[in-house]
């Protein structure tokens, strides 16, 4: 049944070698890792001007100087994330660059906010998502969290199908998206150029304003680089692209930075030039949008769009996460699990992880997850930085061939990534706060899972170990709960065991009762030893460990091990279990735990 | 930590010879078994006049008649009960009384509805008096499921410690409360009497008043029959009573009976005297204890141990219900753990899943259990009937010395009972339909459970088995990892038992690795025969399970058991389970219960 459903859900399980056809071509790259990346243009240039409006509307023309700054910034990331894509074709991006450059702390640190910024990722662009679409149809807004949740299971399903396979359904609203945003900025200076725009609807740049400050300006820049925000998903993505995948991320990652910039460029250049205002209900987009079409279908289009890829964002989200998430438990920080390949060859762990994860945070925040933004921006600006700085010191210690313009390339990307950092923790510390909080935990997480992984891979080393004891029998402990056919079948077994010594238990509760249970074992079973045991106190679990502990005692004085036998009712239906004192279940666990003994469970099928 | 937690809740564990002093004297009986009973009089009367104000204020002296009606009601239940004590003296009320006397299915009637309205009773009380505490505060009344659910934790706790601390707690709130009432009825008739009370408040008995029917009368008294719920409390908990149980639990009846009576009357007199309405928001104990004394401290002394004997009421249930599971689950109509006596000797199973259950009904219904009265009423008054129309059918065939006048006494309370059960149903459908869906659904369940334990004793029983088999020897089957201290530990377990074969099993994910692992095996271990199995699909259950299949098959021919043997790590810390994947527990689990193997598990304690 269940497997059924899992096989209907995700498919049939694929062969190890059939990998390489699951590898992505540009084009369905493009659309699966830069969905993040892309979407943030449709919050990033609002975001400058609600800064700005805090001066007055006159300031609006200092967003086209912020614009550059950001297209900078946007300009040395992609050029610094190219460098990094050739230097480190196996992919790992800011976790890799920063452990191998700069040290395992660093390395931690990055590693440690991205994953984290993962599950941000999508919790923040489904909730934004369905929060666009409840917008549309308000009888729905009371089902926010719902419709959240199921978003994330179903971008969560699609994942453990694949990637090629999601890719083939994600990639048409990506490319919607950017078509109809094209379309709108293309349209929109085509009214400007033939003057269907009237002039004085902007203040002209170099306008002198009241109140305006160096302060204002660089948070303005810091809200306005959150548009940046999933640029590094392609560097960390690199195993995912066919052959040869360095070129082909390298190609990819230019064309997301290109069609990022136009987009970015054009929707604030039409919003400056149309003069437009931040309001709390409608978005900057939306504005821009029935300013240039009228609410005809071509605004809907890019409404519709819009809500479609803030879902998609999340997407990119899961590309990342589990192969970030391989990378930190190949270095033993994090379990072993997330190394593993599920049916579909996707890493389902971290898939699953991440999926159940970020429906926990949807639930907690009850799917107000905006502000969060600030949090997430930052979370990104961090590895930045530190990838950008490793990569400094890559170019100082190697000096390959023309490294001094990479070495400038990316001291200016690492100097704005951390300015812009900075700015974030200066002007919005009420909001970025828990980072400081976190990310020490997390790091003290890893370092704990790291030293237990290392702790164990010592006891198991055979050349370091001192030889193992061999072992010269077997005492049996053979508990019985009476002269049933259960006790009979385990006894059967017990007397295959070349054991020197078959004991049975029984516990009684009431002192008549071991009389007359003793009496009728030795008729049944003269040549088994028996032991009962009195329990005033009606547990059957703490003499048995009591006599065990005793036993083991003088059992380990002639190298004997001890075996306890537990006879296991198997029912045909689960239901029936609770019909029965998981008894056998209790001691199982209590003695495996807590003493060194070996435990035999015989199963006794019922047939009926 | 969590065992000195529990000792600290409960208190330490009790020897089973510890039994006796566990048994309640007649005054903490009546405290502990009778707050159901004599709670109800806080809404009893108040039900009777919501139906009649239905045809006006004039109609208000019906509620003498009815009252009148209810008390004979009353006498006809308590006498009835009285002789069911002495005939059933070992306890078991309504399910074992119809069972003997009416069949199978009449007893499972009145035990199922029983079972089910205890729960019922904790939840409806415990919502009640939450809701008079937080009407007194109003700031707490968000908290209100909150504060329910803590006083179900809080009652459920007391019960675990055992039932005569539990009543030494509980005693004095039944005390107070009835304290309480009697000082306000003695004032109030003092009034009346010393002529302080106005004539012309009510209408004098007999005046004709438009509109009334006999339906509407009977509904009147179905309705205030509610003040009747928990009166079988006592016949069912005879075995918690001092000896002589009967003697004492009859005793305690009477004066239960006795005192539900007077102040029943008492309430229902002053409220018809002072002429006193039901209102929405007001009670009509509140109204009488406003009228009494004024807004005084004895207004709210009475108010105060009203509130706290509704909460105590759901203690009621907890006596009940374990006591009734006990003989159901001796009769294998539900499962055996409901017989197994805790640390302190209360029977801690049924405790703990009545609290379980009743803070699930809480929280689905917000707290707001108001219109689950009814459901619960109907759900007493149809063992009411059962048990004695059973007690009927024993006079009638046993015909016992004085038999006539007994059988007259439970005739009649049968016939008034199944009078009050048809009412409910024609006046209150809407509301008690549940019943009849649930009440089949639970007999349903009753059964299968009986058939599942039968068909096991069978299984069991070894005069009715066909011989077991003897085993001629073992195939020990060793899965394993790579060559680490853990599987010498497990091969040094393994060769001390007398297997015929031992096989090694390692399964590869990649065709090469096979090659080399065989070889590393060949120079380890030459005498251990080794086979490889290759998992295209990266599952190590499924070839690991096939192989084992066919194992199975070859060894059942020479009448060998097969025998799975189960590295498995014991980290020093609980959580670091979660950093080693649980392939040894899937294995295991899929071995018993979907294969006839023998799985023994060797630990390997971690020491770091």
């Amino acid at each position: 049944m269940l497997s059924s459903i899992k096989r209907f859900l995700i498919g049939r399980p694929l062969k190890s070698n059939e990998l390489g056809e699951q590898k992505l071509t540009k084009a369905k790259a493009l659309a699966i890792l830069s969905s993040d990346a892309l979407s943030s243009v449709a919050y990033g240039p609002e975001q400058i001007l609600i800064v700005l409006i805090t001066v007055g509307a006159a300031a609006f023309w200092y967003s086209i100087p912020i614009a550059v700054g950001v297209l900078v910034l946007l300009a040395a990331l992609i050029l610094s994330y190219r460098q990094i894509i050739f230097a480190y074709p196996h992919g790992g991006g800011a976790y890799v660059v920063s452990k191998q450059n700069l040290g395992k702390y660093p390395g931690l640190i990055a590693g440690g906010s991205l994953l984290v910024d993962y599950i941000l990722t999508v919790a923040v662009s489904v909730s934004a998502g369905t929060d666009a679409i409840t917008s549309a149809f308000p009888s729905l807004h009371p089902y926010n969290v719902l419709i959240a949740v199921l978003f994330v299971c179903f971008i969560t399903t699609l994942n453990l199908r694949g990637v090629t396979e999601s890719a083939s359904i994600l990639a048409y609203p990506v490319y919607l998206f950017v078509l109809a945003l094209f379309i709108m900025i293309g349209v929109g200076l085509f009214h400007i150029v033939t003057g269907q725009v009237p002039e004085g609807l902007h203040t002209p740049i170099g306008t002198p304003v009241a109140g305006i400050s160096l302060f204002l300006l660089l948070r303005a820049f810091a809200s306005g680089s959150s548009a940046l925000t999933g640029v590094e998903a392609i560097s960390n993505a690199i195993p995912n692209f066919k052959d040869p995948a360095p070129n082909n991320a390298a190609k990819t990652l230019a064309a997301m930075g290109i069609l990022l910039a136009c987009l970015f460029t054009g929707i604030v250049f039409l919003a400056y030039y149309y003069g437009i205002s931040p309001m709390p209900d409608v978005t900057v987009v939306s504005q821009i949008a029935e300013t240039t079409f009228g609410r005809n279908v071509m605004y809907f289009f890019v409404q519709g769009t819009t809500a479609l890829i803030l879902i998609l964002a999340a997407n990119t989200g899961y590309s990342a996460f589990p192969l970030l998430a391989v990378n930190l438990a190949k270095d033993k920080f994090i379990p072993r699990m997330f190394t593993v390949r599920g049916d579909r060859l996707g890493y389902s762990n971290g898939i699953i992880i991440l999926g159940v994860l970020s429906i926990l945070l949807i639930m907690a925040f009850e799917g107000k997850t905006e502000h969060l933004i600030p949090l997430y921006a930052v979370g990104v600006f961090i590895p930045f930085t530190l990838s950008q700085t490793g990569m400094i010191v890559k170019w100082n210690r190697e000096k390959p061939p023309g490294w001094l313009p990479k070495l400038i390339i990316n001291s200016t990307g690492a100097l704005i990534s951390l300015i812009v950092t900075v700015m974030f923790f200066l002007t919005k510390f009420p909001q970025v706060w828990p980072v400081l909080v976190f990310l020490p935990l997390i790091i003290y997480l890893f370092h704990r899972i790291r030293k237990h992984y290392e702790a164990v891979a010592d006891q198991l080393r055979l050349s370091t170990c001192e030889p193992s004891i061999p072992i010269d029998g077997n005492v049996i402990i053979l508990p019985v709960a009476g002269i049933t056919h259960v006790v009979e079948n385990s006894l059967n077994y017990a007397k295959t065991l070349s054991a020197h010594q078959i004991i049975a238990v029984y516990v009684a509760f009431e002192r008549e009762d071991e009389a007359v249970f003793e009496e009728k074992w030795a008729k049944w079973q003269p040549d088994v030893r028996l032991v009962t045991l009195y329990s005033p106190y009606r547990s059957i679990i703490q003499p048995l460990v009591k006599f065990i502990d005793t036993v083991q005692r003088k059992a380990s004085e002639s190298n004997f091990k001890v075996t306890v036998i537990i006879p296991q009712f198997i029912p045909r239906k689960g239901w029936h279990n609770i019909l029965h004192n998981q008894s056998g279940l209790l001691i199982r666990t209590n003695l495996l735990y807590r003493r060194n003994v070996v435990v035999t469970t015989v199963p006794f099928h019922l047939k009926k």
